[in-house]
């Protein structure tokens, strides 16, 4: 039998607003246990970790306790990697700055905690274990209820001055366009977040009279495996969604190259789900706006990483650092 | 009396389309010797690198010969880091891939010789010399002919997949804005360069009646420094003028803040010469326009570096590494 205490393992928390999935991950990238706690139940901070270490305690045992752990990933709303904290992150009760890395490694006998935000751990998991493997120039974009970003110049994930560098989602796509919760106007957030395509489904539906069964959703709720169903049908007002959707990410993604000249797009999150009907539109709208010096050069993929172990195995890979 | 032979130096060279300034720098970042070479009279690149290696004797022989040379650096239309080259340079008689820092090293006794464009050299010597020094997040956004950049994350700056990272001239300022000789529309490039700034001119002063000591001018060949000129007399078509291209280049700069969240962003260039008039706009509109994220975070300044000596000195500080 494999002695399964001589191995290495670390700790991955992909932490959201409702839930916290923690995961110990071994050195090829496996997944070999996980839990999950409920981040709301846990307004005071204290209590979240505390209830975090209870539920990971029977993992621990499981690997022969902390002395087989080499550290704890944390991948957080509004996580900073350079401070180890989580700064007034609008979806978790917890407010202004909460000092998590520190919290869970004095609660985990002292083990090395790093902690990032989503979109760089969703990139950190797709460089160790996905569709990003061995690459030093990349883009991730995770496309959830917000846009977010991971973006990898000579191999790291680019942090900037504050710990707070890589927020693709505001970039202005659209001057003057949708007002943004960032109480700015025309972010990319506003055209490719999951409500960024309820928006436009509402107003394509708005401004025509075609059928299609898109008219039979509540238009506050449709959502984009919705709009997947109906192109599936050949609908073409969702098939007008996705392309509209797919034009203005492919836009915004040919001024990205200009910042670090990819080798790679990586798209993460629901939408992509959509397949072909808003891939394609990204990569048209990618080829004929990319200056023509970064023409050819860039892939555009969509995660390799199953979408419930990604977030966790992203989190991880920063333990091992 | 100071032996210089003792010292250690470096070869810088800022190759422009007609002429080429060649500088040996010391370790404190003075150009001690410069010597200045037609690029344009020679159209095959081997009578060019002989001409300038000619050039530079006598002053090899200041600082007693090649074996107090370190090495040297070139910025360079087109510059690529990666291979040495100069790659399709548009304003360079010498066609195609260019090995030029091959070509130099041959010719120099097999010293190292690094490469890169012109932007990244300016880049290299602020953050050596300038108002850079000690950043190791920040952008150097370079007013010219074109509008170039450097894009500094982690002390490094950002060549991307291939070597040619850092062109946030063409990120689309205006959807389906100016032509751009990129072939695209809207680049930041033709609204900030000095050729978009003569356009801005000719535009403003067509569509008003408003007297203007620019209307003396032809409208074709009218530059920064006239509009400068116009708006210290309190011209206020020249106030608009530099209004206009403030903005639109103040709120390019808070979307390139969501890329590495930079310290600083150094101005350089033609145009920084008009002072407030330009920079007040630029810092208006990028506070009016940046995420709340990156509000007050980054200084807007304009470089440190005298215009002569910026190029070299940016150039000979790649010859350090």
């Amino acid at each position: 039998m494999e002695n399964i205490c001589e191995k290495q393992y670390v700790i991955g928390l992909d932490m959201g607003g409702t839930n916290s999935v923690f995961g110990i991950v071994d050195q090829r990238g496996q997944i070999i246990a996980q839990t999950t706690i409920s981040t709301k139940a846990y307004p005071v901070v204290h209590d979240y970790v505390k209830a975090g270490v209870e539920a990971l305690q029977p993992l621990l045992d499981m690997i022969g306790g902390f002395e087989n752990v080499r550290g704890m990933g944390i991948g957080a709303p509004n996580g900073n990697f350079y401070h180890g904290t989580i700064e007034y992150a609008a979806n978790l009760a917890w407010g202004g700055v909460v000092p998590i890395a520190e919290l869970f490694s004095h609660a985990l006998n002292g083990i090395p905690v790093r902690v990032t935000n989503d979109a760089n751990a969703a990139a950190m998991g797709e460089m160790a274990y996905g569709a990003a493997k061995g690459m030093k120039n990349w883009i991730m974009i995770t496309l959830g209820t917000g846009v977010g970003s991971g973006i990898v110049c000579d191999g790291k994930i680019v942090y900037g001055s504050d710990g707070f560098a890589g927020e693709l989602g505001h970039v202005v796509a659209v001057r003057d366009g949708r007002q943004c919760g960032c109480g700015r106007k025309g972010c990319l957030e506003t055209y490719c977040s999951a409500t960024g395509v309820t928006r436009t489904a509402r107003e394509f539906l708005e401004k025509s009279d075609a059928p299609s069964p898109l008219r039979d959703l509540d238009p506050e709720k449709i959502t984009s495996y919705d709009v997947f169903l109906a192109a599936e049908k050949g609908d073409q007002i969702a098939l007008d969604i996705f392309n509209f959707t797919g034009e203005v990410l492919g836009r915004a993604c040919a001024d990205f190259a200009c910042f670090n000249s990819p080798e790679a797009f990586v798209f993460f999150g629901g939408l992509t789900k959509a397949g072909h009907y808003i891939m394609d539109p990204i990569k048209k709208a990618y080829d004929e706006n990319v200056l023509y010096n970064y023409k050819g050069k860039a892939q555009i993929v969509v995660s390799a990483l199953k979408g419930s172990e990604a977030a966790v195995l992203g989190a991880s890979a920063l333990g091992w650092e």
